[in-house]
C-alpha cells in the first residue's frame, strides 16, 4: 500500500483525493497540501480519509511515509514543484502540462533521470475506455496502414478570460489533450503542423492574443496525416470525437451520454445531450491513471505517460502557435532546435 | 412485355400505376377501370402512357392483349373480380386481403387451381430491403434455432371510423400485414395465438366492435414464439420495426427517415422522425412486388406470394379476433375446422 | 454514518461490501457473516475496512452499534433472516425475492408494519440510468397515457440446471425483475398475465419442470398492456431494453457496452456487444440502491423498494406460472384470493 | 414537355437515360449520341423510349425540337460541346467539371451570358437528401453562426492509374465535390486553402504527378474553417459524410446502407456497410438534378448549379494543387488574378 500525498486542493485535487479513496486499490492519501488550506476543505479530507492536511506542501515532501506526490497547484508550479518532489525521493504524478516553457521542461526531464523516480503526467484520456478502444484496435492491426486520424474536442463553454490569459493559449491548455491523443491512437510522432486559428466565440480572446476555434493538421511519422478540430464552446456539450482510418479499416468513438434514451414524438427522434464536460465524461479515466502509476511504483515498470510523453505535446502546442502566428506549416524539428533538443 | 390492366383507380391504383409505368421493366399498363373514372384520372393515366380508361372494368377482361390484371378495387369486391378475372384467363395481382369471409377465399384458391394462372396477393412488406435484410439473415442461418420474433406495427393516424366498421376490424386490416411477415421472416406457421386488445386511442372504435391497440402472442411450428404489438396511432410516425432472436443471432430492423441527418443542440440530440406513412415508407416495395409478380409470369414460376400466402393471415386474424372476444389463445386448427380446411 | 452488517459473502454479498466502501457515503459494514467464512473472505473483508467476520450472523443482529442488515444469503434464508433483523431492531436490505412463499412475505411484511424499520428489497434496475430515464420521462408527462410498455430481457448464458431446481422458475427467478419494472415504469399495477413458455434452450430445463423462454402479456391498472420477452440463453450477451409507449410519445432504452467504439472494414460496420451479465451491467446499480436505502434510514424516508414491492411481482410471477400450466390468461386477484390479501 | 438530347452514352450518359425516362415529369429523351454507337447502346436508347440514336452529336444540335442538352462526354470534350450546343441555342446541363481549364470555362461562362440561355453543371450532391437536410437546417438558422465545416469523402477503390493521368489530379477531380459541397452547405465562398496531400494508397499515384489521400483546410468569407479529408480507396465503401458546427447547433450527416438490419452474435453487433460507391448513393439525386434543370428552363428560372457554381470549385482545386505543391495556404485570390477574374 502505497501512502501518497496531494499538492493543490483545488477542483482537480478534489478529484483525484475521491477516486483515489473509492477506487485506486493500492494507494492511500495520507496528506493533501493547499496554501489556502480552510475548514472546509479539511473536512472533506477527513471524509475521504486523509490522515492530515496542512498549508505548506513541505510537509508532504519531508514526509518519509509519503512515496509518492500527485502535483494538482496551478500551471505554473508544476515543474518547480515536480523538480523538488523528485529531490526529496518522491515519485512524482503531474496533472498536464508540465511547463509552458520548454526550458523549464527539460530540467524536470533531467531531474527525472538522474532520480530514478516515477514520473507521470496526467494526460487522463489515455486512460478512457472509448479512446482506449481505439487504440487497442489500431495495435491490433485492425486499422492496418494508418491514413487519416480525426480528432473532434470541443468544449461546452468559454474559461473565463482571466483564465485564457494564463492558459498559455488554446494549443498548450486545451489542444495539447488532442496533440497527445495523436500520438497515442496512432503511436508515431508528430512531424509538422499546420494550424488555422479564429475568433468565432468571442473577441474579448481575439484581444487576449488567443483564438478560440481552430483546425489543426498534422504529419506523422507514420505517413498519416491527422486533422483536429477546436472550439471553445459547444452549446450541445463536451463534444470528443475520433477516428483512425486505415487501409484495413476504420475504428471511430463518439460521445458518452448519461443514459442512451431516445425520446420519439412529434418533434422528432431525440438523444440526451453528450456529459457535460471533462468531469463528468472522464471521472473513471481520472482513477484509472492514478491506479496505473500506482501499479508502476509497486511494479517498477515505466508509467504510462513519461516525461517525454509530457513534453512532446509541448513542441506541437509551440508549433501551432508558431503555425497561427506565421501563416505557414511548422516543422517540429524547428522548435527541437531552438531549445537544442 | 406483358400489357396489364388495373381495376381500381383509387390511392393503391394510383400507386401501380406509377410504379409499373417507371420502374416495372416487362409490364406495361394498357388499360384502367373505375366506376367512378373522371377527368382528372383520365388525365394522369394519359401522363404515365395508359392507353385507354374506362368506367367498366369489363373491357379490361374481354381485352385479349391484356394479360394480367390488378385489382385495387374495394375490399368486398377482391374476391369476386379475382374469379371473374381468372375465368377470363387473366393471372392476377390482388391487393390484400383476399376477403374477410373463408369461403370465399376458398372459391379463389379453386379458381386459380382450375385456372393454372398466376395468382399474387399485395403483402407489399416481403419486398421491402430492410424485412428482406432480416429473412435474408434468416435463410443463411445467421439466426441459427428461432425462439423469439418480434413485430412492432403502429400506424400514424386513426383511420375515419366509417372505414373501421368496414374494415373487417384491426386484425383482418392492419394486424394482417404483421402475420404475414411472422410468416415470411420465420418460414413457419402459426398454430396459435393469443391476442391482447384494448382501447387506447378512440372509445368510438370501441363502439364500433374493434380495438384500437393489441399485442399478439403466437406459437409457430418450429417452436419460436412471435410477438407484435399494434397500435392505430403514433405520434411519431409509422413505427414498423421487427427483430429475429434465434441460438446464433439475433437480426433487427429500425424506422427509415427522410434523411439521417442529426441535430444536435442545447435541447438534446435529434434525428428525423420516421417516414409518415405506408406510401412514403414502401413506395419502393410496390414497385418490386409488381415487378416480382410480372417476372412470375414471363418466367411461369411461382408468386412470390401464394393465394394459400393470403389465407393464412386470414385464418390467423380470426383467431385473434375469436382470442380477443373469448379471452382465451384459440389454436389456427380450431379456424380451420370451422370452414373445412 | 449508518454502520452496517452483511449477511452471506457470497457473489452478490461481495458486491454490496465493495460498494458500500467505496460509494455509500453514509454507511460502514462493520462486520459481515458467511457460514462458510474462510480466510480469502477474511482478507477481502479486512482489505474493504471491515472491522469483523464472522461464521455466525447473530453476531451482526447482537450487535447493537450496527443499525442496519443487508441479507445476501440464499433464498431460502431472505424471510425468516428478514424477520429475525427486525425484530432484532434493524433496518433490512434484503435481496430479492423476498421469498418464493407468499404465506412467509406476508409474514415478513407484518413484522415490518408491526417494527416501524426500514425494509428495502433488492431490485436493483430501478437504480439503473436507462431506466430511470424513462421513469423520469414517464413521470415528466413525455409520454402521456401510456398504452404499450416493452421489455425485453434475456441472460447470457443459462444458470446450472442444480440452480434451475431451486429458483423458484424461471418466473420468480428472472423474470421478476422485469414484473418489477413493469411496475417501476409504469407506476401502474397489472391485472391480469397471459404467458406463453417454452423450451428452446436445453431440454433438462423442461424436465426440471420450467420453461426457459417466455413471453409474457400484462393488463395494467392504467389500461396499458405490458409485453415482456426473456431467455435464459442470449449468445450476444445480457439483453436489456424496455420502452414504454403512450399518446405524446415513446421513450426507448438499449444497452450499454464497455466503449461506443465501431470499426468499419470490408465485413461491416461493427459495434460491441452489450455488456456481459448483470454484474458489469448493473454495478453502478447496486451502489445506488443501497446509497438510498441508507438514506432512507438517515432521513427516515420510505425506501424507494418497499416490502410491498417486493411482494407484488411475486404474486405476478405465480400467476404467470399458472398460466403457462393452465394455457390461460390469469388474473392477480386469483393468487391474492388464494392467499387472502 | 422538353425534348432534350444526350451526347455521350457511358456510364453516366446511361444513369440519365434511365432516370429521365423514369423520374423527370417534364422532359423526354429524344437523341442520343455517342461516337462509338453500338447495337447494345441502341437497344437499350430503345428500350428507354429514345426515339433516335447516332454518332454524330450535330444531328442532336441541329434538330429544332430538342430544346435541351445533356453533355456526358469525356471531360475535355465538356467546355467546347458546352459551346457549341449554347450557340445552337440549346439549354445546357454538363457533366462536372466544365473544364480543367480556366480560360475554357471563362469562355462558357461567357457564352452562357451571351446566349441567355440555361446552364447546368452536374453537382450531384446538392441534390441528395442527407445534404439538403443540412442545407435546410443550416438556412433555417438552427446552426446559427457557422464556425466549423467537416466533410469526409472516401471513394471505395482507386480509379485506374491511366483515367488518375487525366483527371486533372485528385482535387479537380474527386475533392472538387466537396470544394461544392463547402460552398453549397455553407452558402460562403472560399477564400483561402491549405493542403496536405499524401501517397498512402499506391505509389503509382505519386508517379503520375498526383497525391491519393488529402486533408485540406478551407477559410471561408463567413468565418468559419472547413475541412475536408479524402482518400481514393477505403475498404469499407463509399464514405460520405458532413457536419456543419455552429453557435446554435451541429447538422451532421452519415453513410447510407442498403437496409438498416443490425445483426447481433458472439461476434459482436454488426450493421451494413456504406453504399457502394457514387452510382448506388446518388442515384436518386441524378434524377433530381435534371428534373429541377427541366423545371429552370419550363419555369424560366435560375439553374440550381451555375456556370459560376462550376467555375469556383475549379478556381479551389488549382489553389489546393498549388497548395500542395508550394507547401503553403494560398488565397483564392491568388488564382483569380492569374486568370484575370
Amino acid at each position: 500500500m502505497i501512502k501518497v500525498g496531494i499538492i493543490g486542493a483545488g477542483r482537480i485535487g478534489h478529484v483525484h483525493g475521491e477516486s483515489i479513496s473509492k477506487f485506486v486499490k493500492n494507494a492511500t492519501v495520507k496528506m493533501i497540501a493547499d496554501p489556502f488550506m480552510n475548514e472546509k476543505t479539511e473536512a472533506w479530507a477527513k471524509s475521504i480519509g486523509v490522515e492530515k492536511t496542512t498549508k505548506d506542501y513541505k510537509e508532504i515532501l519531508n514526509d518519509p511515509e509519503i512515496e509518492a506526490v500527485l502535483i494538482c497547484a496551478s500551471t505554473d508550479q508544476h515543474s518547480p514543484l515536480s523538480i523538488e518532489a523528485l529531490k526529496a525521493g518522491k515519485h512524482v504524478f503531474c496533472e498536464k502540462p508540465i511547463d509552458h516553457d520548454v526550458e523549464k521542461i527539460k530540467e524536470v526531464l533531467a531531474v527525472v533521470k538522474a532520480s530514478g523516480k516515477k514520473y507521470q503526467v496526467g494526460f487522463n484520456r489515455r486512460f478512457d475506455h472509448n479512446f482506449r478502444a481505439i487504440r487497442k484496435a489500431v495495435e491490433a492491426g485492425k486499422v492496418g496502414k494508418q491514413q487519416i486520424i480525426k480528432i473532434t474536442s470541443r468544449d461546452p463553454e468559454l474559461p473565463p478570460i482571466s483564465y485564457v490569459k494564463v492558459s498559455g493559449g488554446i494549443f498548450l491548455d486545451m489542444t495539447i489533450h488532442d496533440f497527445d491523443m495523436v500520438r497515442y491512437l496512432s503511436g508515431a510522432e508528430v512531424e509538422e503542423v499546420y494550424a488555422e486559428g479564429s475568433i468565432t466565440v468571442d473577441p474579448a480572446i481575439g484581444e487576449a492574443g488567443d483564438v478560440d476555434t481552430a483546425v489543426i493538421t498534422l504529419k506523422l511519422t507514420n505517413g498519416a496525416t491527422a486533422v483536429i478540430d477546436n472550439c471553445r464552446a459547444c452549446c450541445y456539450g463536451y463534444d470528443q470525437r475520433a477516428e483512425v482510418f486505415g487501409d484495413k479499416g476504420c475504428v471511430a468513438i463518439s460521445n458518452d451520454s448519461d443514459s442512451n434514451a431516445v425520446y420519439s414524438s412529434k418533434d422528432g427522434v431525440t438523444a440526451e445531450k453528450p456529459m457535460f464536460f471533462f468531469l463528468e465524461r472522464y471521472m473513471a479515466a481520472y482513477a484509472t491513471e492514478v491506479d496505473e502509476f500506482v501499479e508502476a511504483i509497486v511494479n517498477d515498470t515505466e508509467t504510462p505517460v513519461t516525461a517525454r510523453d509530457g513534453l512532446e505535446p509541448v513542441l506541437i502546442g509551440l508549433a501551432a502557435a508558431k503555425s497561427v502566428k506565421e501563416h505557414r506549416p511548422v516543422k517540429i524539428d524547428e522548435i527541437r532546435k531552438e531549445y537544442n533538443l
